[in-house]
């Protein structure tokens, strides 16, 4: 028999901050408890104080380095910190390959910090299907922070954008030339620009790439953000505070502008209709189980009928 | 005004293999013009005939060259041949990287091969939304064999299982060791293994290491297929016969074993379904349009609600 969860208990807990009732909620919601409904419904009204802190890069620019030196300067700071770091994993196997090992050891004994890291699971995109969720445990276990660290290339970068209300865009020198910058896209989704490692030769042309490439962009009216270009050499704590200060102004910018609201209205409203995709989807799962598409799909191979015909059968049938 | 589209001529002078009609329904579809649905019905009672070959592997290992010389194969054997080339885009700009440069100039002007690229258009997972209705149009238009190269690394390697007869997997010496290819993998998707540029070193151990890895896995059973890992210089036209030979042993297994019919049902039950949830999303559209998920998101941002309730609502609306 499954473990009773007593879930308005293990909310009250969470929401006093302790760790081992924040721990076992994320690991519920990723888990898709059956007690995951209730869980959502108890966290809802606790929810929206946190500021969401997305943190990506190419590999190697230093991004689990960055994401410990912003938690230190961030503690510095007395604020409560979450850390999301997702994994990226096979398609095939389902399993994270980088494993639970511990991260970032120096804040593993701060009462303060709640690190956790979520496997991809195969979920196209490179972020957790349980990543709003877990923020939002977050959330309401009182974080004044949460960072989300995406092991990011691609399309990942492209879906923290929907998922945070800052996106950290992490560089090196030499990695992140203003070129190869557009190329990737990131020019259009960082909210703040840093180029770590900044003691390497070439950061000073890299930055200058960079402001370049989006005094170029269509980002220049009064009104619009102007993302900063930042250096810092994160294992030496380097620039670290400038980072934090670009993050609090960009914060206060988007309140000042309804952005905030406008983001998180966008992010709601994404992972609304996700989860109704999911729902609808399940149901088509019962009515292939009971033959429904397996049968026009038979039809289609067959030649009798096409797949948009077979389709509108399947929505009248869900109607 | 847009030019009317008379689906019954083209698809009539698509049968018979005229190059300009088969050239503007593939344009047709893939622009998801008006007359899609007209030109999928029209199509249907033609198609089933080709065989579909998915061509896939790691950037470097000669895929357009041994697609190249496959259809050179092809064409001796008397086979008419269609190619879809599917090229990476920008999930930003979502334009084709690659552009419309001519592939494959040896066949430009055979009147029996149609070589086509489709953009990605940021559809995840590299392969063209279009491409499903692209390889029906060829289907129809009396193509044997339909060739459908990507551009694969990760995510679109995993979804050409879904879209192939026959799934090809490319390597080249040194690149695609046993160990590597099991964790990209590929080891599972492979019909056929073509270890090409066989004259370089380090051929023979990465053949006996697919081999290797091969005898590991679960498909050592009496009745499944084990699948041929074979040698080529598909520049100089060495060991492609054998290629063919593979395929053809392939579908000779499917047919036997109802595999075909099998993998052909479960393609069409998810385009089927694709096409049912790209419906009921443009009706949640519509309903955004009309603040239904525009109202639930402001409400889960003040925390009055969740989204799992938010999507109930929905749910109910849309049934």
């Amino acid at each position: 028999m499954a473990r009773q969860v007593d879930v308005p208990a293990l909310v009250e807990s969470a929401r006093k901050g302790a760790p081992r009732a924040v721990a076992r909620l994320i690991s519920l919601v990723e888990d898709g408890s059956p007690a995951l409904r209730d869980i959502m419904a108890a966290l809802a009204p606790y929810t929206g104080h946190a500021h969401i802190l997305g943190i990506t890069g190419s590999p190697g620019v230093g991004k689990s380095t960055s994401t410990n030196a912003l938690v230190t300067a961030l503690r510095k700071q007395g604020k409560r910190v979450g850390v999301l770091a997702v994994d990226p994993s096979s398609p095939f196997s389902g399993g994270a390959l980088l494993g639970d090992r511990v991260r970032m050891q120096d804040h593993a004994l701060d009462p303060e910090v709640y690190i956790r890291s979520l496997a991809s699971r195969g979920h196209l995109g490179g972020l957790s299907a349980a990543t709003p969720q877990a923020m939002r445990v977050l959330d309401a276990a009182g974080c004044d922070v949460i960072l989300v660290e995406t092991v990011g290339v691609g399309q990942s970068e492209v879906e923290i954008v929907g998922m945070a209300d800052t996106t950290l865009v992490l560089l090196a020198p030499g990695m992140g030339d203003g070129i190869q910058a557009a190329k990737a896209g990131i020019l259009e989704i960082g909210d703040v620009f840093v180029v770590n490692k900044a003691d390497r030769e070439g950061a000073d042309s890299t930055v200058r790439d960079i402001r370049h490439m989006i005094s170029l962009g269509d980002r220049t009216e009064p009104h619009l953000w102007r993302p900063p270009v930042l250096k810092t050499i994160a294992d030496r704590m380097e620039g670290v505070e400038d980072v934090l200060e670009g993050i609090d102004k960009h914060m206060a910018w988007m309140t000042e502008h309804g952005e905030l609201d406008r983001r998180r209205r966008a992010r709601a409203a994404q992972e609304i209709e996700a989860i109704v995709l999911a729902q609808l989807r399940a149901r088509m799962g019962d009515l292939r189980g009971g033959h429904g598409i397996g049968d026009l799909a038979a039809a289609v191979v067959a030649g009798e009928t096409d797949p948009y015909r077979a389709a509108d059968d399947i929505v009248a049938a869900l109607s």
